[in-house]
């Protein structure tokens, strides 16, 4: 029987050393999204590598078209009978512009005194740096403390969630047999606050698009031509611009069809968590909800499809005027989906929007990025059961089944591929500027995350 | 009674000799809109000036809050009698982006052998170094071999015509004793097409403005704000999106009040000069008109009024995917007029427009960067008749009196703050690409046009 709470003192202890390790990590700009910092990702990928080899993992790092990807084994003690866990998180990091309204360089980690205590600020100091240094803490903490690494265990960390996972489809397709397991466990998800944790059990779905419309075979003057040849950038905010009704409800034909409403039974726990939506939005300075209107916030959050144009470019966008009708405009415009929707149906019905709203002469494309459905855990699970317990345990209240409107494509890949369900268990929280300047992770989420494995893990054994 | 015919045939001789004087001026990068070309705008003037002094004029540099601007005076000949000429011109040019769809360095001209004989490109070639070189070639032809300048004439030589001349205004309210003249000849339009010259009598306004839409305090991340976040590229687009009705007709409430029908006679003259819009939107790879239903295109090209989107970003512009819904978005918005339109009531109308379609979280703001009035000038003037008359002389074929969707805000300038009437005798072609990259100028035109302006100035002072 391994002495947990021997394990847990350790970690109280060793929290300095695990937030300097998380710091070395913080420093290296694993941006997947930029060419340039391919080496940085490799980078990333070693030293995730090396931190597994010296805990008796056997560590390598996978080549990919993209970035490559981290798996990692230990058999746990002799005679483990326990469920074999493979976690799973990833390595790579957003973009950091607009780079002006960070505080601090993004990739120089800073520890912060906050209203919360000590925070890390840092470009991936939660998404998904800071949570994937919670799980090797707890691994390390027992191996300190606890007499080794407490259960079988696969490690799988890639670098390319940012960019939608484009290569790790593939990779699990190709390697099923070395990353055979019995559950998954994720962290990259959130509390419910900062005392009260909890267990993401829904998750939205995402499509990723780049729109580009082109009219002219080269840029015009506005003088010469303008009320005569087609203007791109007019036609895409035309195109665009319809892109929701006056309720809020996307427009796009066909987009509700398999939208189902929300469990009653479900509506009602939500409606008792009390979100307050005011607060929520006065944080970043709004007054008014967007989206559907009508529809309580929680729902619009995490049970109910979006749209949303994530960037936009075309004509002069330089100091002072320019009187150019421009041959192209570009759009990103990417939808959440519920776990009823089909991507490839959304893409076409997106598609079929844009060819029926744009003008004769408006040569359209619509190029995928990324597609994953929205999937469901099954909550009556014995794994949700016992991450409850842990998360009782460590917090000394129950933890809260809930939704998330993030999307983790790498849950449906998994189920679908390797055949198993995943555990979110997550510990950032709603204003940890996640993907957005000054992105932050309050330490002792990091610290009740890092116990909260250390106790999950010696339940796995016993 | 001067020569004309003598400085017509040293004009001819001494044609390489204009041209490499034009490619000197064509190598400096005078681009207004860009801070840090101000001193390539400040050599351009130069230039400019000295080429005047040499020819015997007095020739100075004003300085203004942003470009240099140049004036000359030559008293012409003694005891001169005839109408005081201000040849008004402007030495800077558009930026040059997208630089990659240049053939050559926009800033190294080149002489190219085209299908009408050889040509000149680089930016600027045309608009407006290029026309500007036809007068101050003619001066010189004059110069060297018509006995001296023939006519009392100021040469204002501005730097900023590209951004909206906005110190122009200033300058002449400040200089009007200095700048005292009895007509302006302006040389900054197109002839109809390569044989046949055109007087232009009609030019459209601009109102050129940069909307700010801004929301929430900082980016968010769409997966946990989509839903319940204003998106500001959303708001941007459905806003601009409903710029223009159905028909193509601006959707501006108001837009239209004091815009007049064309003149059904002046529609008759323009119907007869049998324009080929299919020809005209083929060569830059369009087959559908834009702009307003059933309006005749030369109508909608000279004689009604337009909105064009010229730029637009915000969010995510680069490689890959970016899940951010941003803190605000951009778009720089013009508008064409026609002379009954006042520029202060259609900027009240879109900033009415955009408060009424915008979601109440949103922060708009619109900055106007540049407002100057449509105008038209009287066909019936004795400045219109003669220049008309040497035209015929120079191609042997009537001139037409034509419109020009494009805007030269200081002909309204010249006539509220001086008192003059503006002939716009011009030599640019549809297809000359001006703000395009690839910008270029048929020696033919610049040629013809030279020796037009000789035979001009050899008139004034008949």
């Amino acid at each position: 029987m391994p002495d947990t709470d021997a394990v847990l003192r350790h970690a109280d202890a060793a929290l300095p050393r695990a937030r300097e390790a998380l710091f070395d990590l913080l420093r290296i700009p694993s941006i997947s999204a930029r060419p340039d910092h391919a080496k940085d990702c490799r980078r990333a990928a070693e030293w995730v590598r090396d931190t597994l080899a010296a805990m008796g993992f056997q560590a390598a790092l996978h080549p990919t078209p993209g970035q490559p990807i981290v798996v990692a084994h230990h058999p746990g003690p002799a005679g483990y009978a326990g469920p074999h866990i493979l976690f799973y998180g990833h390595y790579d990091v957003q973009p950091v512009d607009p780079l002006h309204l960070w505080t601090s360089p993004p990739f120089e980690p800073q520890l912060v005194q906050g209203p919360r205590g000590p925070r890390y600020v840092a470009r991936g100091a939660v998404d998904d740096k800071g949570q994937v240094m919670m799980f090797l803490s707890a691994l390390r903490a027992w191996n300190d403390a606890g007499g080794g690494i407490p259960a079988r265990i696969t490690v799988l960390i890639e670098g390319e969630e940012e960019v939608g996972s484009v290569n790790l489809e593939p990779f699990l397709e190709a390697n099923q047999a070395q990353l055979a397991a019995d559950l998954a466990l994720i962290s990259d998800t959130g509390m419910w606050d900062v005392d009260t944790p909890a267990i993401t059990t829904r998750l939205r779905g995402l499509v990723f698009t780049e729109v580009a419309l082109r009219a002219a075979t080269r840029d015009l003057h506005s003088g010469l031509f303008g009320g005569a040849a087609l203007n791109p950038i007019n036609a895409i905010c035309a195109a665009l611009g319809g892109l929701h009704q006056a309720d809020g409800r996307v427009a796009i034909p066909g987009f509700y069809d398999r939208v189902r409403a929300v469990d009653p039974a479900q509506a009602a726990e939500w409606h008792g968590l009390r979100f307050d939506e005011a607060a929520f939005l006065g944080d970043i300075g709004l007054t008014h909800p967007a989206g559907e209107r009508g529809v309580p916030a929680l729902e619009r959050l995490w049970a109910r499809p979006t749209a949303d144009i994530n960037g936009i470019w075309g004509g002069y966008a330089g100091p002072g005027s320019k009187t150019v009708i421009p041959a192209e405009a570009f759009a990103k415009v990417s939808f959440r989906l519920v776990p009823e929707q089909d991507p490839e149906a959304v893409v076409a019905g997106f598609r079929a929007f844009l060819a029926a709203r744009v003008p004769a002469d408006a040569r359209v494309e619509v190029a995928v990025l990324s597609a994953a459905p929205g999937i469901e855990i099954a909550a009556d699970s014995a794994a949700v059961r016992t991450a409850r317990e842990v998360l009782s345990a460590e917090y000394g209240r129950p933890a809260l089944l809930v939704g998330s409107g993030g999307s983790i494509p790498v849950v449906s890949s998994l189920r679908r591929i390797l055949g198993i369900d995943s555990l979110l268990m997550g510990f950032g929280l709603d204003d940890d500027q996640v993907h957005s300047p000054n992105e932050k992770f309050e330490e002792r989420c990091f610290h009740h995350g890092t116990r909260a494995h250390i106790r999950l893990l010696g339940r796995l054994g016993a």
